[in-house]
């Protein structure tokens, strides 16, 4: 049992409906599930895979209480199941199904599964709505966050969005997806302590507003923390304050710039400091931050150290959902696998269990393919300079995780190497390029077939 | 103690800093912040405020446990703090202030306050971080659920994004907010049992793809739930599968369009079933709804009967962050209570402790006025047809609330109510009118006095 374990209702009606009908109706065959995006969203080249740490916990942890079950034998949609749904079924329930996944981490294109489940077809239909909360939000956020990384050019950037995520726990898993994506450190101090992430912070305007003058706010916050204080400049008129820092004869750590030109201001704000001798005291910008304003910044030499970035990060703002699918691609009829297909206009899937293959020539990654996995071996045959690799591992087994969680810095560290091995003109963030991803041979004769 | 109480730390560093600096510097008078929102999102003319009793919630909650303070003596960025802070008061720390806010359910117009916090200056200052995310996030749907229930025009609305909300609780939490806003009902069974909310659902792809064929995934699930079946159409074939309904003797109570030409295949349907009989088979239709699409089924006067929608309410996709904020007003200095202000370009505050009162002509409201506390009595002497109402009201004293939470269905018809009372012209969805909010004159004289 974990923290999760009470999640068991957090789904879709249809959900249980379903689960329900299958068990009244005998249908408990192995089914396969992809978890996938359909298109990149405006404004993304790639996507970072982040969240499986939570979905495998929340595979894990699932269990129906006796507080469930005697809410779901009261409603009203529910009526007509067969009464050992709730007698038996939901009391034993555990979910007892594989599944394969591409590492929290790793640039993925759409349409490539990011996840794959194979269990019994009710259990299978039960945690759709909770894997896509759980994966989609933090791949999301993972993959802003990897943009505004690549925006600041080796620049510190601090996650500062947990006042604009979409309530609290939100904001925890938001840091968590952010320093996936890349980010140093985050100022959300659960999610430090619940993922082992740096935490960083300086003072709001408030200390500076709550103390008769701004010289005595930055007086009392020194005489306490000492050289690890980060004054705050923009309360009232960030020059003059800078210049009282300067010649005040403390030595902060940090000076942050939360409004106006941070351009401009940066670099006469550099000039007042380095001129008695801060040259140690970084600049810090903070204030409606993305990735374009940080690239405006870098690009005009800014001597801006570090970035705070909120909304753009907690929200994924610009790309606020990724409309992620949980799609039925094979089920078991008599014992034979058998791949399914849904047509529906614009919306159609693609039949069969799969695997991602990615290409790479040298140590750059040019193409994925998408092939059937019951296709024999590796997509395509290659020789060095290229090299062929499969995305999707398994992860879990009999609804037990084959390994236990992978450090968040190691995900970081993982993401930052895999990223790198993009084509720049893939990673840029105007007009990027776009990389080809491809049905392999078998999957497109599956598809033809059902066409 | 209730199920936030473990929420101490999920806030940013810097609020724990500046409460240990307050503390170790002796800085615990009594001051007022305000939440709010500095101007309206893109795509609104008004908010509708919510999150309320999730933030008192967390405030009657708030303790630091064992585990919490352990972690927090541990933080370099804390080195400097008192002993006494960890010793003595963190361990008794309960939130000890009063709370002022505009109920949930009724609209606000910024920059009004939407809550406003008056507590020793530590304690005020640490829970800026959660108040912004609870308060601000259900905000932001439970405004977009009031468009989008404009455009419904009287036609059932369910909210269905769990899938796309930022992870699980917060899928629970637009749920609620979307109510508020205006939903009939939701998907979310979690949501459902914990607020009392209606949960409605259909059927999947996956059920029809799940079985050999359509036909025996349509009676089978009729099989089980009788007259409350949901058929989803569009697998395969819509009209196919429309004409297989009509003709099968079955009498679902509704069938579900999620892709194509809405607007067509609902009259073509709708032709389908009349013509066996099926009128009392609603027709219900989903896929990435949002107000826009669904004014222009309504004014299409296609035979829509329902909509579900999702990613548009859970993520309140159009402006998935309202960017409030939290600001110090007011602080005690020797007894006297004395007004602060910020002055950063672009980014001022109001000081001084303030009331929003709402100006009515006849019933509709044309008129809200910011004006400080202490103003004696109204802010504007008005006769019949005029009448002038506060909307900040205390709902916390002392730390405790004042009453027990409202019943969902009542701020539901609260919302709705006071909703209507807004001049139409301010609802439409295109080109809205801008509703005018001004300072009163004790403010006025207050900002120019700072200015």
């Amino acid at each position: 049992m974990n923290f999760m374990s009470s999640l068991a209702l957090s789904t879709d009606l249809y959900e249980l409906t379903m689960m329900a009908g299958y068990y009244t109706a005998g249908l408990d065959a192995p089914a396969t599930f992809e978890l996938y995006v359909r298109e990149l969203p405006p404004n993304r080249s790639f996507l970072v895979a982040a969240g499986l740490e939570q979905a495998l916990a929340y595979l894990e942890g699932l269990r129906f209480t006796d507080e469930h079950i005697a809410h779901l034998r009261g409603l009203p949609a529910l009526r007509g199941v067969r009464r050992e749904f709730f007698d038996e079924y939901l009391p034993r329930f555990r979910f007892s199904g594989d599944v394969w996944a591409v590492e929290e981490g790793i640039p993925v294109f759409p349409p490539a599964p990011l996840l794959r489940v194979t269990a019994p077809l009710p259990e299978a239909q039960l945690v759709e709505t909770a894997l896509l909360a759980l994966v989609a939000f933090q791949t999301s956020v993972a993959s802003r966050a990897a943009r505004i990384v690549e925006a600041a050019a080796g620049r510190e950037v601090v996650e500062f969005g947990a006042r604009r995520a979409h309530g609290i726990e939100a904001g925890v898993l938001a840091a968590r997806a952010a320093v996936i994506g890349g980010c140093d450190s985050t100022s959300n101090v659960e999610a430090g302590r619940r993922y082992g992430i740096p935490v960083s912070g300086t003072m709001a305007h408030s200390w500076v507003t709550a103390v008769p003058t701004e010289i005595a706010a930055f007086r009392q916050f020194a005489g306490i923390y000492g050289d690890r204080t980060v004054f705050l400049l923009d309360t009232y008129d960030t020059i003059a304050a800078a210049r009282w820092v300067a010649a005040s004869g403390l030595a902060p750590a940090a000076v942050r710039l939360d409004s106006g030109d941070v351009i401009a201001l940066s670099r006469e704000v550099r000039a007042i400091l380095d001129a008695t001798g801060l040259r140690a005291t970084k600049i810090f910008a903070s204030g409606d931050l993305d990735e374009w304003r940080i690239a405006a910044i870098v690009q005009a030499g800014a001597p801006v150290d570090g970035f705070g970035v909120g909304a753009a990060l907690s929200t994924s703002s610009d790309a606020p959902s990724l409309g992620a699918i949980y799609k039925l691609v094979e089920i078991e009829r008599g014992g034979v696998p058998v791949p399914v297909m849904k047509r529906s206009p614009g919306k159609q899937t693609y039949p069969g269990r799969k695997q991602v293959w990615r290409l790479f020539e040298h140590d750059t990654a040019v193409e994925d393919i998408l092939e059937v996995e019951d296709a024999q071996g590796e997509p395509v045959r290659v020789e060095p300079p290229y090299a062929v690799r499969p995305l999707l591992v398994p992860v879990m087994r009999g609804g037990r995780r084959e390994r236990p969680p992978v450090p968040l810095a190691d995900l970081r560290a993982r993401q930052l190497a895999a990223t790198a091995r993009l084509p720049a003109a893939v990673r840029r963030l105007a007009e990027p390029a776009r990389y080809r991803v491809r049905l392999g041979s078998a999957l497109q004769s599956a598809v033809e077939r059902f066409g």
